[in-house]
């Protein structure tokens, strides 16, 4: 028999803001950091890897919140908490309890630390159960039947938007072409667009350099930050569009520094520029303001869902016709799990689902999600492309890969989330060589 | 000059769960405990004191994002931090530095452990502040101008429902009968009711015998818990109703149990025992949800509030006529100026506070926020009481006093949130005697 004998974390840091890569309106200079927790076994070499993604100061805090948690899974048998090997996933039940512990509700409610916790903490059970099955996530997950699937979500909450029943439908309807889209992904990946020349704090030239570099590396769609300065933003937005010419598409973010009637004005001016999209106009908590921007800036699309807390603030922007896009981050909420609901929402809205990735580990997290939305739930791959930053990629053991703007399919078994034990050691906060000195 | 300090923390727990006092059908055995803050100057016996509000589990996370906020205040002048004794408070310029740090931020959004401990600091500075001023804490906002109390509050996302002009438009209006009201305050307290006898796990007959003893301390409302079985809920219902007579108000209480079709079936059925209000239906950050169930089931009144983790939350509960009552909280915003937010923001939307309190200090550290709405927002308290429990109140300097019905004004400096050094030592958790063996 194998057990789960505890957690082990680890407080990771890069000093990023030295160099100003991740700088937007609202965060100035982030230290891309990860509360990373592994889920360690008695069987030696089997452990899951997980982390909360961070952006510093903080991050202690974040690694409190996980170790709370270790009693659901230290001294466990291992198949009690993931279910017999080949067998259906028991993890739906591992998440359910996490959630309703009502004193560890209390510390959420269903958001912040707390729940990003939980999110880490699942998502290092689902890299076990994908090392131990020898598959990527994403082939595990696109393994399981309608039923299986089902049961991993959490429908508290959602059932006047989305029952188990509405659920299998739509888990069912897309069935039928699995197969071949598996084999898609594996030979051709899946789109990607480009982050990398839009942050605030890049002068015109890198900007213009960077969205040339793009293009010519095959993507079709950049990404700039916006909302500092409007007039900065026109000129920006002009240099980048002589940069990527007319076929490319330019989506734009503001990372929430309007209140609703900014947003409007500032979008309204911009939209000559044609962004793809505009991103996180306001507080992502503020499902009516979200929607009465839409409504507003319309036919520019709204897209958000990086600082989205929980499945049922996902639910309410898309009922109240808050976003065209939405953008699901592997760790903000409550892991693979509550990311199944969501993919199961954006489905039953038809919404497209464009998910969140950079900072540290994020890319790695979420192409799994995304590939296992188009195996086995929306089906569809028709305007959706994952975020790319090419940052931080060298930390990991099985890093994403982008080539000709494309995603390729994770083949290693796991998660893809498993950092290598040098830059555990190296970026070791504070004692490791990066910080000392 | 004083500086401050530092902070010292104290994780404090009372074994509660013991007794099943606060069983509800959401938190079934709780430990109410305090993540605990006192801030400290250089001045001998002067320092302010603060807490966050947990269930047990977890509180020492709380305690690590308290812990995370020092930088913002060891080593500072406290005239700097407080403002000049006197004069305008600069606390507000504390608070919107500390929810605009961005890596803090990343750890919320606005919610959860890291602004709950915001909260805790911050009602610690404004505890400091009113011990140096020698009043209550809501005596000394009260003498504040209503543009000095403007300038507490954090308009970002706010300004589609409520600009600084606005507030102070309300504020200008509650001038002229300040005094009075300040007078009766003084003289006539503030009305409460009771939620002692309908905890969850009490019998019938304690449950009728503590409804009996509310009417004959002079409440005239208590308040019952529901949502773990219907026939139960009708059963404990019509004994309350028994016990109370017809003229005493019964509100009833489901802390987030139902998805919005079962709460309207439920509370519907429940509809003909005549509810004060309905508390907490179903998930607080489920505005769309709320305002669904309150269309459904009027004309029983809808209350939320001690989960709603942010005044853009609040707003839109407001915009989307989810509530007939705001239940704000003194340790779930970002403390004492956020609540000026959410107490503008009911005053703007013409909807009555009945503010949240029970565990353990929550009594002590709300009343101060009623009582200064009455002062000097509001100006009103028809329909509005604050909720009493008569628990663990032995543990601090100052507790709470409630006689024949209404909390007393508090006349002691401070805001009342100084536990015992006795009561800090026997339940430190978990090296105190009340946790040992």
């Amino acid at each position: 028999m194998t057990t789960i004998t505890g957690l082990e974390l680890h407080d990771v840091r890069f000093p990023t803001s030295q160099t100003l890569a991740g700088s937007d309106a609202m965060n100035t200079a982030p230290d891309y950091s990860a509360a990373y927790v592994v889920v360690r076994t008695s069987e030696p070499g089997l452990a899951g890897h997980g982390f909360a993604f961070t952006i510093g100061r903080g991050n202690e805090v974040q690694l409190a919140a996980i170790k709370v948690l270790e009693p659901f899974l230290a001294g466990r048998d291992l198949d009690e908490v993931l279910g017999e090997p080949g067998g259906p996933s028991r993890l739906g039940e591992l998440y359910r309890r996490m959630v309703s512990d009502s004193p560890l509700h209390w510390l959420g409610p269903s958001c912040g630390v707390m729940h990003m916790a939980t999110g880490a903490v699942l998502n290092a059970c689902w890299d076990l159960a994908a090392r131990r099955a020898g598959q990527p996530l994403w082939l595990l997950l696109s393994s399981f039947t309608p039923a299986q699937i089902v049961d991993l979500v959490d429908f508290r909450y959602l059932s006047d938007a989305l029952s188990p029943a509405d659920a299998l439908g739509i888990l069912e309807a897309a069935e039928p072409g699995r197969a071949s889209r598996v084999s898609s992904l594996l030979l051709e990946g899946y789109p990607a667009y480009s982050t990398a020349p839009g942050w605030l704090g890049y002068s015109d030239a890198q900007m213009a350099a960077l969205c040339a570099s793009a293009v010519a590396e095959g993507f079709t769609q950049v990404k700039l930050k916006v909302g500092a300065s409007l007039d900065d933003d026109k000129r920006r937005l002009a240099i980048a569009r002589q940069a990527v010419g007319d076929d490319v598409a330019i989506a734009i973010d503001a990372n929430q520094v309007w209140d609703v009637p900014a947003a409007i004005g500032w979008v309204r001016a911009l939209a000559p520029f044609r962004p793809a999209w505009i991103e996180e106009p306001t507080a992502p908590d503020d499902i009516l303001g979200m929607a009465t921007i839409r409504a507003a800036v319309a036919p520019v699309r709204v897209a958000a869902g990086e600082h989205v807390s929980n499945r049922v603030l996902f639910k309410q922007l898309l009922q109240a016709g808050g976003i065209d896009v939405m953008q699901i981050d592997a760790c903000r909420v409550a892991g693979v799990n509550e990311n199944i609901a969501n993919l199961l929402l954006a489905a039953r809205f038809g919404v497209p689902v464009c998910p969140h990735a950079g900072g540290v580990g994020l890319c790695e997290a979420v192409q799994h999600l995304a590939m296992f939305d188009y195996a086995a739930v929306s089906g569809a791959m028709d305007g959706r492309r994952i975020e790319w930053v090419d940052h931080l990629h060298e930390h990991f053991t099985d890093p994403a890969v982008v080539s000709a703007g494309r995603y390729r399919a994770p083949r290693a078994p796991g998660a893809s989330a498993q950092m290598l034990p040098g830059s555990l050691a190296e970026y070791a906060y504070p004692s490791g060589p990066a910080w000392r000195g």
